[in-house]
Parts: C-alpha cells; sequence; structure tokens
C-alpha cells in the first residue's frame, strides 16, 4: 500500500499530537492537541529502553510506547475528547539519541506510520527536547543539568553543543563533577593532604561511613555517576560555613557560565551574545549555593544576555516540537542526528522560512 | 600433625625465600636466598588473581604460585642451588589486599605451610612492597604513581597512608588523572570552551579519533582509568610547546608533593619532614615535564628531605620483606591489612627491636 502525500489527514481530522521523553528512569509520553500548548494526557513506563551494541532498541521502544499512546488516546476520549482521527505528528527526544539514536531513526519512520499512521516523526537528542521546553522557538542557549551538564544554543539556523561528554571527559559542574570534587575533598582530610574539607568528611562518614571503605562501596556500581551526584547536596549544605565547599560550588558556576557562553548566539551586528539563557534540570535544585556564584559567572560572561529557569520540562518540549511539525511551524534547526525530521506530504516553514513553501500541508 | 616451633628449619637449611608480587597484570615470582639481596629466578603467571565479592581469591592464587615455586626450586637447582630445604619466608604484595585480602589472610598460612612448609609469611598491601623496593627498611616515604599514585610513608613505628582512592574519588597527578586532565582540555577546545588546548584536541583526533565519538569509545570500556592514563604521554610531549599542558603536570607535581608532604616522617626534634622521598612506577617515565615541577612542588614543601628514584620494584621488596622475615629482622611496622605477619616460633626483632628475643629463630 502506497501512502501517497495526500493522504496526510489535514488538521482538523488529525488532532492529536505525541510527545515522548526517554531517558535513564524510563519513558514518559504526553498526548496533546495541535491547537492547544498544555498536554492533554500523559502517562509514565517505568522500564528505561534497552540500549545495546546496536544502540537504542527501536522495538523494545515500540513495546512501550505503542500500549501507552492506545490508552492516552482512551482516557482523552473518556474524557470528551475526539478519540478518533490520526496523531498530526510524533516527537521523540531520547538521551543518547545523537550517538546511539541510528537504528530509531532507520526503523522508526516506518514503523509508526504502520503501527499509528504517523506521517511527521521528530527524533531529537534530549538537549534538544531540554531546549524546546525550556526556551520555545526562539534563539537562545538552554543549559541542562543533572548527573551530568550539557549547554546548547541556537540562533536558528544552526546548534552549538558544549560538554555534556559524560563523568570522566566533561560534565562539568554538573552533579557528579560537584559530588566528586566534594568526595575529593574529604578524602583530602583524611589522609592529612592540604585542599581538605574535615566539614565534607563529616558529611562523607555519615552518609556512606568510614572514608576509607568508600572505594569499595563506589567502584562495583554500575550507577557510579549517580553515587557521585547524590553528594552534591552535601556540598551545597556545607557551602555556608565552609570555603572548600563553597569553592566547589564557584567554579562549578564557572564551568557552567562558560558552557553556555560557549553556546549562546552572538548578534551578528556587535558579535555580542544575546538572548535567553534557560537553567533546567535537577541540578539548579542545589538552590543559591550555586546559583548565587552562577548568577554571577553569567552576569560577567554574558552580561546582555537574560539567565531564566526554563518554563517547560523536555517532556514539554518534545510535545512542543510535535505540534510545531503538525502545523507546519518547526523554526528549530534539522540537524541528522540531534533533530531528525521525517515528514511526508508538503510542509510549511522549514528552518524558520515560514514563506517558502506557499501551499499549507 | 602438630607444627612445634622447633620444627622451623634453621637457616643453614632453609635457604631460600620468596617474593610475590600480585597485579593487574598477573602474578610475579621471585626465589631468592637468605644471604643474598639479589632474586636467583623469577617467574611470570601472565594470569591476574581472581578478585570476586568475597575479595582475592586464595585458590586462584595458590593455583598459580604453587606451580611456580616448584618451578623456580628446579630451576634454581638446575643452576647449582640448594633445591632442597624448606622455604625460611614468603611475603606477597598484592594490589588490594588492605580492603579485598581478607580471605587471603585466613587461608594462606595453614595452605602454605602445608603445601611449602612455609612458617613464616607476610601479606602486604602493593604499596607496602613498593616501599621495601624502593626505600628498604629505612625510614621515609614512597610514592608509587603509574594509572593511580598513592603514597605511603613510615618512621618505622607506624604507617601514614595518602590517596590511593582511585580514579573517581583520587588518585591526583596519577597517570588516569593526568590523562583525564588532558582530555577535558581537549574537549573544552572543540566546544569552543575556556581552558580548552587546540594542540591537546589534535593529538585526541589523532589517538583516539573525531572527538564527539571519544564518549562511545570510552564508556563501554571495562578499563577506562586505563583508557584516560594512555593519553598522559600525550600531555607530556604537548607540555613544551603548551601552556595548558603544562599547567595540567604542574597542578599533578602539586597533588603529588602534597600527599608526599602528608606522609613522609617528621623529626621529634622540630616537626620538620626528613628522610628519602622514593618516586617510583611508570608515572615517572613521563620524564621531565613531570619530574621538573614536581622536583620544585617537594624542594617547596619538603626542603629537608631527599627525593630519589626508588632501587627496586615491588617484587624485589616482596622478596625484601620475606629475607627480612627469615632472619629475624623486619623493621618496617607490622599493620592488620597492610602488612600482616604470620610466624611460628621465636622471632627476632620485631618492629625493628632487634635485642627483644635473644634467641635466634
Amino acid at each position: 500500500m502506497t501512502r501517497p502525500p495526500a493522504a496526510i489527514p489535514p488538521a482538523d481530522r488529525a488532532v492529536h499530537v505525541v510527545g515522548v521523553d526517554s531517558g535513564g528512569s524510563g519513558l514518559r509520553v504526553a498526548l496533546g492537541r495541535v491547537d492547544r500548548p498544555e498536554p492533554v494526557v500523559t502517562t509514565v513506563c517505568a522500564e528505561p529502553v534497552r540500549t545495546g551494541p546496536g544502540g537504542i532498541d527501536p522495538a523494545h521502544l515500540l513495546d512501550q510506547l505503542l500500549p501507552a499512546v492506545r490508552d492516552l488516546r482512551a482516557r482523552a476520549g473518556a474524557a470528551g475528547e475526539a478519540s478518533s482521527g490520526g496523531i498530526a505528528a510524533l516527537a521523540i527526544g531520547a538521551a543518547g539519541m545523537a550517538s546511539l539514536g541510528e537504528r530509531l531513526r532507520t526503523e522508526l519512520p516506518g514503523a509508526l506510520a504502520d503501527a499509528l499512521g504517523v506521517r511527521r516523526l521528530a527524533l531529537a537528542a534530549d538537549a534538544v527536547t531540554a531546549y524546546a521546553g525550556a526556551v520555545g522557538q526562539r534563539p537562545g542557549a538552554v543549559v541542562a543539568g543533572g548527573t551530568g551538564m550539557i549547554a546548547l544554543g541556537t540562533d536558528l539556523r544552526s546548534w552549538r553543543r558544549a560538554d555534556g561528554w559524560g563523568h570522566l571527559l566533561g560534565d562539568s559542574g554538573g552533579g557528579a563533577w560537584i559530588g566528586r570534587a566534594g568526595l575529593d575533598a574529604a578524602m583530602r582530610a583524611h589522609d592529612g593532604r592540604s585542599g581538605g574539607s574535615p566539614a565534607l568528611l563529616a558529611r562523607l562518614v555519615s552518609v556512606f561511613g568510614p572514608a576509607e571503605e568508600l572505594p569499595g562501596l563506589l567502584y562495583p556500581r554500575s550507577d557510579r555517576p549517580a553515587v557521585l551526584a547524590s553528594f552534591a547536596p552535601e556540598v551545597a549544605a556545607c557551602a555556608g560555613a565552609d570555603q572548600v565547599a563553597a569553592g566547589i560550588l564557584r567554579e562549578a558556576a564557572r564551568h557552567i557560565a562558560e558552557a553556555a557562553s560557549a553556546v549562546c548566539p552572538r548578534d551578528e551586528a556587535d558579535d555580542g551574545q544575546v538572548g535567553e539563557v534557560a537553567l533546567t534540570g535537577g541540578l539548579f535544585r542545589l538552590g543559591d549555593p550555586l546559583l548565587r556564584p552562577l548568577r554571577e559567572e553569567l552576569a560577567r560572561l554574558l552580561p546582555r544576555a537574560r539567565a531564566t529557569s526554563g518554563t517547560g520540562d523536555p517532556l514539554t518540549g518534545a510535545l512542543g516540537i510535535a505540534r510545531a511539525l503538525a502545523d507546519g511551524g518547526l523554526r528549530l534547526p534539522r540537524h541528522p542526528t540531534m533533530l531528525c525530521v521525517h515528514a511526508e506530504g508538503p510542509e510549511k516553514g522549514e528552518n524558520g522560512d515560514r514563506e517558502r513553501t506557499a501551499t499549507p500541508g
């Protein structure tokens, strides 16, 4: 069976869009309407999608996504929403999409067209859905911080990325980085080396037990970055009274601001950096001990940019990308691995050029 | 069958001692004579001793050690050495001995007495055999550097240890630390963040390929610290012309000197630190780019101590401990996990007190 462009349901029949956020804690799925910004219904599949030697497993993703979408459509129908008609567009943001998403990019367009009639699909890096959730479709930058730390910016022509290289190659200033620096300072105090913090050593012993037994607890675990990041709140709690802890958070703030500065779009007239820098993710729940030096570092490096807390999360961002794809208004730049778009039929507004295609899709 | 103290063969019959160095690259075994410092014959078992949930596996160690000792004694006999008589003492230095050696301490004394007639046994942390090889039985400190970094010092009354906590909690200034700092600086250059080194980025690309593919190469491996450490020579090679690389080695030197300073014995009269600081292990083969700043940092922190390159390796150290145990002259301090000694019968010179036991063993 061929699917000619004319078979794309018009927006008045395909009223729904789907956003997906796939990460280490599982799959979150939202069903929304083309004509409304907020989700109608959402659900969570607690099992993280498997990653094997061939990358993220498309079959394992579909095994969870398809029942979830059926369930969401049934719930929307029960709530008085139209449950018939197609899904106008679907967007998936996934951790590791850029480096481990090749099979998703190859197999999902056909599989989702067959199973759900989806003809417009976006496959995005989780940093891109974080951007879409926090900044929307405007130029700017996002810093997504949790266990790791990545900065992503765009002038709506191309993307710039800084860091996000993982706990051994970077993620400088993220949760694992802060926790590791805190534990290093604690072990220095234990050994009597300079640079040590007795306050952080006391926290280490309170959380993990005797310092000399921490290596035996940490190294056998497969979630070492998460274990390191679990100590970041202890560093923040000590920062008010402990100079070493305060210095760690000051250095983290500098690393984060440097990453934001590297990706923030530049004003063409004077080459200064402008726009919004959104801070999003669990890292910033460390609060003032991190945010105070971070605001100072951002003011120093990006005096003309505006730091904000992002308004929406990556799931909201995925739903927003799906909605923009459905109505032909996607302005965020396509990219072979970071924002890969599959669309059948005419489309409005590619790359923000809303005038290029005169015929509505 | 009981083994009374009188059953210990006197030194003129038990002419041989055995030293063992167990590490990540396998088991090295040396047979020596009680009355000569150098080994007579040595051998290598390429398979590293298994470490399981219960720690280092004594049966797996014995499976390799017993045939190796039989082979060494046969070779010594063929070379004209007396091959009869017992083994006067045996010393094993092992990576992880302190935290993972409980089963060795429980099971090996009986097993080695039964299999080889060994009545004097020392089980030592690899840092202790490194100390014994590099410094001998004098007060001082050793810095053992390779992928990791640990400093160990003694005044012959007790041991002091600094660092050696592994690549996520310390090992500051070691091979993995230097390599990681170099790769971090390379990724900064790739991203356009400050603190980056284009020279190190060029080396990264030359060694590993495209920078953005390095996380996919590194994180799936189980020998991540070794991969990081493999980049340390590139950092050293860049240090002559690259300020960032030179800064990394300067900081590594400071960390190493701080660890040495924390463990170096103090003169009781004026509390100044004295004695020998021996630098041993593959780390110092990085040469002048590390050694020049390290000599400066040691001169600053330990002006009255004498930095040397250790004369013997950990296998020589294990053999030296066995020889000292055989003739009752072991002066290095016993410790429940770092230097655990099992000896039947009278012994001379415990803890350097050569006068305590008048009767020779």
